[in-house]
């Protein structure tokens, strides 16, 4: 029991106190279940891999978005992490194709563009049908200096190069933004229709 | 005593322990100082009223953006209120005028567009250089429905009519973004050069 204890608290978000109420909670059911979650979380680490065209975490060599033919195979959104692509997914309104770098340009952590997927991405792009790429990192120090990394890299390939909106938040207010967000905002202005 | 007390706890923010302090720091200090201090709030209503030109707070008739020489005549930056106002010149980085509407199109508050500064606007456009109107409401309900009303009235007076750019803001990521939010930063992108 402590072990499994040690091993829960090293989760992120759980203490000791959650650890014990699940551990608790798992003595208290039958232990098919209990097996169940044991060989879920073998089965994660065991069946996930990284899809051979894109990055994304995929049950198959190739995963369901860039396996799938009723997507837009002209325009390809780059972000950082699987995450993102996931957070893009959820809005339900993009409908185009992925690529995932894995990382960010970090010369902190000592990451530079060599340790990302970015060959994989110009090899990616001799060999499509893309004509636009969206840039989808983080507005933080990291992705800015991706993104301005990756917009020189496609520069001569002949593909539209875009950068997704930054700006002041849906139902936020210019009052709460800070100076840098506001400045962008302006600079960033777009004709209305 | 029991007066001003009773005053100070009426501003925003400021509760019986903050008014009590309040009042026993300016028993401490020499009439005057005190007196300065009356003095400031009778002539905060006194001497500010609303700018002839752009209807911002002004001590004079036309406020000190309006009559500056330097800044450019052919861009104008509409906002709600006079706070916000303040808000895009502390990024120090607008140089054009404004137009402040006072207040937005609330139906909930029984608020149309006869009550916002907008005849006023039309009016002002008639007769000056301006090229571009950039609407910078707040991207909430009321700030969006007054930013489509204003597009439409626009429409035919040949102004060139833009939108602050919305999404996600500088430093945060696109994991902590909201789905609207998200939905719009795809949606607006634009070319990185």
């Amino acid at each position: 029991m402590e072990d499994l204890l040690d091993q829960l608290i090293r989760l992120p978000g759980i203490g000791r106190r959650s650890a014990e109420r699940i551990v608790f909670w798992l003595l208290n059911q039958p232990a098919p279940q209990a097996e169940d979650l044991a060989g879920a979380i073998v089965q994660l680490k065991k069946g996930l891999k990284f899809c051979q065209a894109c990055n994304n975490l995929s049950e198959q060599d190739v995963c369901l978005i860039c396996s799938d033919p009723g997507r837009d195979n002209t325009i390809l959104c780059i972000v950082e992490e699987p995450k993102d692509l996931l957070a893009i997914e959820r809005t339900g309104t993009y409908r185009g194709h992925y690529h995932v770098l894995l990382g960010t340009i970090s010369p902190a952590e000592g990451k530079g563009p060599e340790d990302l997927k970015i060959r994989h991405l110009l090899k990616r792009l001799d060999s499509s049908k893309i004509r636009e790429v969206v840039i989808a990192t983080d507005p933080d120090a990291e992705g800015e200096t991706t993104a301005l990394y990756l917009a020189q890299e496609l520069k001569n390939t002949g593909v539209q190069v875009s950068r997704i909106g930054l700006g002041i938040p849906i139902g936020s207010s210019l009052e709460y933004a800070d100076l840098s967000t506001l400045s962008i905002s302006m600079a960033s202005r777009r004709q209305m229709e």
